[in-house]
């Protein structure tokens, strides 16, 4: 069974939006044993998605199409699914209630142009939309299933994980493809590769590989099985090993973040932090504070941009600015020391540096950043040169990664998790 | 003229990355006079990349291919090139003398592995890639033109802009799509669609549109012209006529971000900024930090999370706290008004609510923000509620929006600008 994805739309095709559905809808398919094939892009066309359906549906097993089925004249998928399959649209009494029924819920009358919504290719089944008014619709086309779903991205993936798996799943008899990926820091991907390297390995299963992204390097490991219980324990082992070997490099898997890592380990320890950014300028603690809960571990932060606020705020000795300048070691160890006594917390994180891209010189390149991390036995500070090459948003991302990895190592060997 | 692209790499076939190629070249080539009418992503397959290249090349004047021109077995970019045109590969000596000038540039030698990039199908040429191995292909099939490039994205534009652009850009006939975006902050999609109704009419010259993100409402404008200088004229009459009907709900053009309006604000009229920051945890300083030379107009922020550093840092009486609670306009206002008052600034933005998903109750849902802005003469105090069915991430992505929209207004309306 293999898949071909086809995504309608003209912002689509003129470059105005990023299709994030097939890339979604590719992971989810392979997950239950439907390789896809082919990703196609076509314009709001009526000849352009009929004739792409009929083409998908003789070269695949399964045809999923998102997009165009809006009440707009613009939304041409039902119509062109209706030529593709040679039938007539005709009304469908039960999608017309409930399309009324989410007007009526926002207690709003039924523009007439959403009539259109409940109009289906004669013979397809349509799919109750449980996020929005446009309903799917489900049909044989020869030999191939066709799913065709709204383009809205949450409209689509509520509508996938209810009616379009469990179909699929039922008859999918291909081989389960699970994948899985952990984060590091502090390692460069040609040391990660090197750690790896038999796992690495061309044709191996599961595939091992890296990607580097602003200096985390993501491990995935892509098991294939032939039932999901054999793909589920490859994919374990594989990544047990890998845990195995890279330790505390890896600070989580799949969506979560080096802040939640960090957050996770704040809050087992009931330990607490503050923050005193200068070239980061808030971004540490926004990220300390993405994290639901985190009142529990953030008490507060300093913003100190300009020397004079690094004086009045924290204490900076204005002798100490003037001696070694603003980016200097000892100026990012009086920031986190004062910043975590004035705060009364458990640790204290400091960021002074260059971001650039003006303010570099040949001695303090653009860049340049400086670390600190105080705590009850003394105050580490750590000297970096993220590159000037880079841009200032890379600068700072790249700044706010190693902060926060400086306080989960600590937090890890002090045993607090 | 009309192009197809094709995507190539199993990485988005399986989904495991977005494809930014895609939208980037519909968007250049657009702009050309070439517009794009399809997408096909397909596996690093030889047969699956030969197909489509042989198909597009029938059903299109231009193909641009993306990927697959690695060093490694998996790249076969040339190979289904070399197979769809019937000729063999042969080896080209210039481009073996870059790829070995490009590894002597950093100081190595260049892998044997290497050596298959300067392969070519005979006929084709290949195309300088300034800022990696992979030469990029241009050939003739059939019709049409075909070019391949790197899918490392900026190696692709560069290449683009360098050598496909001015061979299409010579020869292309087709009418001229140029395309800007002006975002509006502080009306809805339907109060702007009401007020543009009439340039937002089906089939009319400049297409006019909205987009709405997290509450940034974006009117896209579209104008097709027979030649570059009467699609800019079109252009320029619309965007003029829409600045004029939105006024100072119009804060900004393209990729300009509010935060980079607000800075040029401050900038323009010499005036400096603090931030007092609960809800938003350091995300306000941030964005207002993002913009290269703010350190010209932001002096401090404090991120006072806990009520205890609320009452530490910005010496909010304990006694407000206690008689309105932490999340009150009354607390809004101390926090602005002893942020400025501290930093000796300008102006002082606050923000105090409740991020969720826990801490609401009937009173105060989740969602409810106050905003405070201090200034010489007082201080505004805002409530919102921001719509407690909104994640965390959205909530505080808003209240950061609406505090600086609230500053932007005010430079606009004292005439610091």
């Amino acid at each position: 069974m293999r898949a071909i994805l086809i995504s309608i739309g003209n912002e689509l095709t003129l470059g105005q939006c990023l299709d994030t559905n097939s890339p979604w809808l590719s992971q989810q398919l392979a997950a239950i044993g439907v390789p896809v094939r082919m990703h196609i892009t076509v314009a709001d066309d009526l000849n352009e998605i009929r004739t792409a359906i009929e083409r998908a549906a003789r070269e695949a097993d399964v045809v999923i199409l998102t997009g165009g089925l809006g009440p707009t004249e613009d939304d041409l998928t039902r119509s062109a699914m209706a030529a593709a399959m040679g039938v007539p649209l005709v009304l469908h009494r039960p999608s017309l209630d409930q399309i009324e029924a989410f007007f009526a819920r926002r207690r709003r009358t039924m523009p007439e142009a959403n009539r259109v919504q409940a109009m289906v290719p004669a013979g397809a089944t349509p799919i109750e939309n449980t996020c929005g008014t446009a309903p799917g619709l489900h049909a044989q086309l020869g030999g191939a299933e066709v799913f065709a779903m709204p383009g809205v991205p949450r409209e689509m993936m509520v509508m996938y994980e209810r009616a379009v798996r469990p179909a699929l799943a039922a008859r999918a008899r291909g081989r389960i493809l699970l994948t899985r990926t952990l984060h590091t820091y502090g390692a460069g991907e040609s040391d990660i590769g090197s750690r790896l390297a038999d796992l690495m390995q061309r044709g191996r299963n599961p595939a091992v590989g890296t990607t580097a992204r602003q200096t985390v390097i993501s491990v995935r490991i892509c098991a294939i099985g032939d039932n999901p219980r054999q793909a589920r324990d490859l994919l374990e082992a594989d990544a047990a090993e890998i845990r195995r070997r890279l330790g505390e490099l890896i600070f989580g898997e799949d969506d979560e973040t080096l802040a939640e890592a960090v957050a996770r380990l704040l809050k087992a320890g009931g330990r607490t932090v503050a923050t005193a950014e200068s070239c980061t300028g808030g971004l540490v603690a926004k990220c300390l504070t993405d994290v639901p809960g985190s009142s529990r571990y953030m008490l507060n932060g300093f913003i100190t941009y300009s020397n004079a606020s690094k004086v009045r705020l924290l204490n900076v000795p204005e002798e100490l600015l003037a001696r070694h300048g603003a980016v200097s070691a000892p100026v990012a160890e009086a920031m986190a020391v004062n910043a975590r006594r004035i705060s009364g917390s458990d640790y204290a994180l400091s960021t002074t540096g260059i971001a650039g891209p003006e303010g570099g010189s040949v001695d303090k390149p653009v860049g340049l950043v400086y670390f600190g991390l105080a705590a009850e036995d003394g105050c580490e500070v750590q000297e970096r040169r993220l590159g000037s090459e880079l841009t200032r948003e890379e600068i700072r991302e790249r700044a706010m990664k190693f902060s926060l990895n400086l306080l989960r190592l600590r937090l890890l060997r002090t045993g607090s998790a």
